[in-house]
């Protein structure tokens, strides 16, 4: 499997990967503003006009990609949320998929993470909302475990944006060669994140 | 006192200081790359004969803020880490310390965390090197509370990352509307902290 299609197997066809995974690249070498439409039809070994076949625009693109990041997050924490299992747990699982997540994607994960500014109003109104049930999934269960007396946490909401942060951080230090693998650092997350909710 | 003048105390003249405030501004608006020396000067109310008395270069504009950033909180790491108080004093004072300057500075922050790529190679070892001693500060507290028993961490090394990383993502999603100061954001973050470290 050709890595675009790993990344994106919801996106047909693989011409609009490719062009997503050159966008990614490109963002990720020079930031958003300064890249051109030109600049990642080259990378794509395309032409300009081929690229616009796929995507209107490069806010199109970045809107592509920061969609289908978010939305594969939303989907692994509500997936696991919603299980029949002890709240400490999930959060284990939660921690442990949503680290990984963004250690193993860490290049795709950055323009998802730290590009939302340059989105245009109604796209960005789309990717908050996605945001928001990430964020409120994971208070969800932090509260769930707290009724439950597993967690003590005083603050649901602050707790809730610290676990998504650390794992939000690690797209922008991990690297392959950061010394453990993404499902290590998933487990080791999950288990500090247990403790700073109490539980542990 | 200004604004600029608050950020950067040790910076002389004012002009510099005008300078380096209009360039965190264009880089925050439109990213490092897309940011001309021009639009800098211009937010500054400065010609770009002007800017060039005081940087040669938009690079080492990036490297005066890059560089008193990771130079003011190494300061108030290293000056509570050699205090002579338990390792769970300091470090309580030390997360302080660190969230909400990531917070109250979350502009500035910004570029000192997520624009290191962009520094020329030389200035980026300058900076690497403040890095590695921050981290290696806050590895020496949590290491020394191990050995105290005050903390329960089996791996040092990821858990000074996590400290940190706590920190550091503040500056992506802290705003004045976040609901919480600066001050009692990073009292609960030491909170959390303490219990992540096995004490608490």
């Amino acid at each position: 499997m050709t890595l675009s299609a790993e990344l994106w197997p919801d996106v047909q066809p693989d011409a609009a990967r490719r062009l997503m995974l050159a966008a990614v690249e490109s963002f990720a070498e020079r930031g958003y503003h300064a890249t051109t439409t030109r600049d990642i039809a080259s990378a794509a070994g395309m032409s300009p006009a081929a690229l616009y076949v796929h995507f209107p625009s490069k806010a199109a693109l970045l809107f592509a990609i920061s969609e289908s990041g978010h939305q594969q997050t939303l989907t692994l924490v509500e997936s696991v949320a919603k299980r029949d299992q002890s709240p400490l747990v999930k959060m284990h699982k939660i921690v442990e998929d949503f680290v990984s997540w963004h250690a193993r994607r860490h290049t795709v994960a950055r323009v998802v993470q730290y590009e939302l500014k340059a989105l245009p109003e109604k796209e960005y109104e789309v990717i908050a909302g996605l945001r928001r049930r990430i964020e409120q999934t994971v208070r969800d269960v932090i509260a769930e475990g707290t009724e439950q007396g597993v967690f003590t946490v005083s603050d649901v909401r602050t707790a809730a944006r610290a676990v998504l942060s650390l794992g939000v951080d690690v797209a922008r230090w991990y690297t392959e060669r950061s010394g453990k693998t993404p499902k290590a650092l998933g487990h080791d997350y999950a288990e500090l994140t247990l403790r700073m909710l109490g539980a542990g």
